[in-house]
């Protein structure tokens, strides 16, 4: 990638984003020349263990941003709406993945595949899509480019790893509750979520619509340049701990044979087809776990109509988050950003 | 209900549909006046608990229908189109869970609250729609006769016990292999079942839609008598042991606000609306087994059309199966077919 190397800090090191960040941080060969994990006052003190070695994690403060080139934050949006302003202030570029800068206008939303040009007019700070817009949108962009979006209407199957660890560890109490006999208690989400599915992420505005909802239309827009796309959508938890999946309904501008859509999605890159029924074959959240590639299939024409249907599935701790944050770092630095 | 009694004959009465319907004959005093517990050979020599009372399971076998007044079929398709018309023959009103003769033009497809005139014309043999449709239609049928139907978008979240007892042993084995760091074997489903999502419900079809998703068009269009009502579908399952969900788009004849569509399904019978997104009310899974009501909840318009998005869900094996088949004969007895 390049010989220089820099300084990188992670905010939020020990939360499960956070971790996945560091595995691929390592694994991606990332050219960092000094980490500095941050985080909390609770986690200071504790070390990660980051290319076999172990560094101590240091308080989430202006200070510790001084001579930052990178600063991922896998934290709370109250902590990235404090602190963020400050790293960029200091010169560092921020790559943020809560949902506190996305719809800023002077804030570019990114998925690199689709819209890196957007970095250019970046003013140090980048938002990183929630992690359902993400796999959503990868594999709307392969359609649109072949043929228009007119509409899409979809339904979200959201895998608990969405919450962090408050959500992996409300389905795994449950879970050995239920075993013993004893009733799922719910904390993390507003129902019981073991062997059950919850028809809210996040929670509910006035208007009926879970914010989650709300974020997939207006980041689904901003990320594909277009303000006014109509986009349907409902929202689902369900007991899976990695990997979300969606099942999404398409109207092109143009019609589209689902063959040509599949040789769009397949040429795509970050997308991959998994979809060949006669064999069974199709993507699930299992499938896609520690990948970086969203998976598509059940590639179809609706009955009644012109439309596409498809099926999408992503890990989203890796290109939902992780990997899609680094991937916005390695293009800054591609094009000369940093 | 009546003061005379019928001779009752249920095949596959050992397994998951014939158990709930053996539970809610006796809970809801269907007049019986002899039960004929009856299975394939395997089963024979077993007895099943009905009103207290241990009652010898018997052959499934044409000279078993002798003398009987309904036999319910909550058995394989197979064995539903080999003994069904016996049992007709020997006049018995057949009622059957199958999918067999769901689409044969002299074979009346009911959902009591909605086209129970259907059962006048019968001829022997009444069909029970598929588990997935009955809820579906439930929460259809009220939305209709307010406003229209124009064009349905669904996207189903199916329980494990739509496939019966190996479908609920399937997740159970998962769960416990994955607990203790096995693999998940799948052998009832085409992929992994626990802790996952699988967007093929039974076998794909050469068009690449599943049969579950056919049968879903064309039920719901026997059934509310619209031979060309646009219904787009995709068929999931997922690791929950009972409850079918549904993810529904609406688009009505005429305009319909969502106090409207709350107050039309509130008022029709069977169907219970739990909505109120202030205080986190929605249906799940969990809230509905055991319950012979269709709950709907998250009733709202499209942020960008007039359509009416919904969220549906019924217990497969009463409403989606048993309750239904048994109201199918208490309206054949009130309507004096019987």
């Amino acid at each position: 990638m390049s010989e220089r190397s820099f300084v990188v800090a992670v905010v939020g090191a020990t939360g499960a984003v956070g971790e996945v960040l560091l595995t691929l941080l390592a694994e991606r060969d990332f050219p960092i020349g000094e980490l500095r994990p941050l985080a909390s006052e609770r986690s200071v003190g504790s070390t990660i263990r980051f290319a076999g070695k172990d560094v101590p994690v240091q308080l989430a403060e202006p200070s510790a941003f001084d001579g930052a080139d990178f600063v991922f934050f896998a934290a709370t949006g109250s902590l990235s709406k404090d602190l963020a302003p400050e790293a960029a202030k200091r010169g560092a570029i921020v790559i943020d993945k809560s949902s506190t800068w996305r719809l800023n206008d002077d804030v570019p939303l990114v998925v690199p595949e689709i819209n890196a040009d957007a970095l250019e007019k970046h003013q140090g700070i980048i938002s990183c899509p929630n992690c359902t817009t993400i796999g959503f949108v990868m594999a709307l962009e392969p359609i649109r480019r072949a043929a228009g979006l007119r509409q899409v209407i979809v339904t979200t199957l959201q895998a608990v790893g969405g919450t962090g660890k408050p959500g992996l560890d409300e389905l795994e109490e449950q879970k050995a509750a239920l075993r013993s006999g004893q009733p799922a208690v719910p904390k993390v989400y507003a129902a019981q979520i073991a062997d059950n599915v919850v028809p809210l992420c996040e929670s509910f505005r006035d208007d009926g619509y879970s914010t989650e909802e709300v974020k997939l239309l207006h980041e689904t827009r901003k990320i594909l340049g277009m303000s006014s796309l109509d986009v349907s959508m409902t929202c689902v938890r369900v007991p899976v701990p990695v990997g979300h999946s969606a099942s999404i309904l398409i109207e092109t501008e143009t019609p589209l044979s689902a063959a040509a859509a599949r040789e769009a999605l397949s040429a795509f890159p970050g997308v991959e087809v998994m979809d060949d029924p006669a064999n069974n074959i199709f993507p699930t959240p299992a499938d896609v776990v520690d990948r970086d590639e969203v998976l598509v299939g059940r590639i179809r024409k609706d009955i009644g109509s012109d439309r596409l249907w498809i099926w999408q599935v992503s890990d989203n701790l890796r290109k939902g988050a992780a990997t899609n944050a680094i991937q916005i770092a390695e293009a800054m630095i591609s094009r000369g950003l940093r």
